[in-house]
């Protein structure tokens, strides 16, 4: 298959920019992921603190997502989580490797560039600021939570609703992003967990005006399940609001809801972290000019509720 | 230049071989390291202790040797040692990339295959056992030193000599280490520290026997320098006759003595480690029939005392 090669731009973290990119490899070959860089639990806290790097963990994810290398091995190698030794247990392997070249380099994003190389990516991954900040949430009692991880894996009252999240200092946009951004055919926000990896995107000083300045369309693929202590009780109305809220009222051409329930055994399996199906609440997200929303099966068939990939590259692949 | 095809296996550990090895890989296509498993010092102890694996500091050393990847940063990435970090301060980064690679494949000799295709090494490295074991010293007033690290960085009085070491338990040679003994066209010892990576290898049940039955050539490079507590006071005969102790009399075909005596200024550094030019003493070590000691310049120019990689290379194609 032919590659096409429109300027194609993933904006998010964790798991969502994984899935888009490897989506999106097979058909496109100018591939670029814009991170956050508001992680800071796991071994990539760790290494925050210790090493004073910017959170390698999303970067990782999304060079391995680009990978064309055949030695599959290699993925593996990236995404290995040491599990032994007082030192190394927690660590993930590929983030000691952006560390160690952060230091022989002394430049996060040339450090990116060489785990690249090792990697064989094609696309680029770029951080969306190249200063440190931490994520800051306040919740609807008036409750403020600091860092990333403590949103994101809630030791909260998972019942009060976030009110607002802001960086803290606040930061600008890495001039790369910016450039990326303006020069797309298409930006692509989400799948992803709405406060913890893709408003902190958002959130980046000049992130928002560069998404308003640019010609590229826009899309937004709405999560599709809720996540206890974020986005609980959400639909995709909520979804698309709160992010407008970020993202302002004109920045989106597309919304995209999978409007496929998953089976109650497949379901069931999330009960134990409460959450929910996202309804595709058409209803409550009213088409506007230069704004559509699509509802379509996005499921995958089988194990995790997660997007398809190939319902997803079908999706793009219209729109563009 | 058009590299031979000749099969040469170089037996030892530490710098000796990453010497000898990048010497030869521009002149010679088919090189083999088999180095020692008794290391057990450092980031290398650190993952035997916690991990159970094979010490994998000199498969490293021989692995980055051996690569013709062009890209540079390949081979400082895989030696660098991490600074920073509870965890991490003192651990080489291709140590941890063994030690990953081990966990996924669960096989020491898959985990180095796989760690030289990432950097694209032309050759093989072999641990010479696949089963660990602590090298020990009984010194000339009786007293037993227990590990590899604790004769290279001597506790003990360095005047003592050391009268034997040994292999607890003792370990089995691995077969492809005896394969490849058996196949070459010659076999290189050293340079290296005799007690703690040379005889470690000749230690390993086997080894002697492979290399008495190989028809390959043998050559031995002796150390430039004395190593205080190790070698004190050795001239190039003693190096010899220590070895012979541990390979048998009819192995040897070579030796190589260096007789280019470094400049006092050279030397001066070495005084802090109490370590001395070996004096290439041919009148000790009596040619025969089959056993041929030859002396030449083997210095590199400047900086460190080293054998030059050229002049080397020299020797070997010389003997082939």
């Amino acid at each position: 298959m032919n590659k096409l090669n429109k300027k194609i731009v993933v904006i998010g973290g964790g798991t969502g920019v994984f899935t888009v990119l490897t989506a999106l490899k097979p058909h496109f070959q100018n591939l670029t992921a814009i991170v956050t860089m508001a992680d800071d639990g796991g071994s990539t806290g760790i290494l925050r603190e210790e090493f004073g790097i910017l959170p390698p963990g999303d970067i990782r994810r999304a060079l391995i997502a680009l990978s064309v290398s055949d030695n599959k091995m290699l993925a593996d190698l990236f995404s290995y989580r040491f599990e032994e030794g007082v030192g190394l247990t927690g660590h993930t392997f590929g983030n000691l490797l952006i560390t160690a070249l952060h230091r022989l380099t002394n430049d996060f994003e040339r450090a990116i560039q060489e785990a690249g190389k090792i990697l064989m990516t094609q696309g680029k991954v770029i951080p969306v600021t190249r200063e440190p900040a931490n994520l800051m949430a306040e919740l609807e009692d008036g409750q403020i939570i600091k860092g990333e991880t403590n949103i994101d894996i809630p030791k909260h009252d998972g019942h009060l609703k976030i009110k607002r999240v802001w960086l803290k200092p606040p930061v600008e946009i890495n001039p790369n992003a910016g450039k990326a951004i303006l020069e797309a055919d298409l930006v692509i926000i989400g799948p992803g967990d709405i406060y913890t990896s893709l408003i902190p995107n958002l959130l980046v000083r000049g992130l928002k005006e560069a998404l308003q300045k640019s010609k590229a369309k826009t899309i937004y693929f709405v999560n599709l399940m809720t996540k206890f202590g974020e986005t609980t009780g959400f639909s995709a109305s909520d979804f698309i609001n709160t992010l407008k809220r970020y993202l302002g009222e004109d920045v989106l051409d597309y919304v995209i809801l999978n409007n496929k329930k998953p089976s109650p055994q497949r379901l069931s399996a999330y009960m134990k972290e409460l959450a929910e199906f996202v309804e595709a609440d058409l209803e409550n997200i009213p088409p506007k000019k230069n704004f559509m929303p699509i509802a379509t099966d996005l499921l995958r068939p089988r194990g995790l509720i997660r997007h398809d990939p190939e319902k997803l590259a079908r999706v793009v692949r219209m729109i563009l």
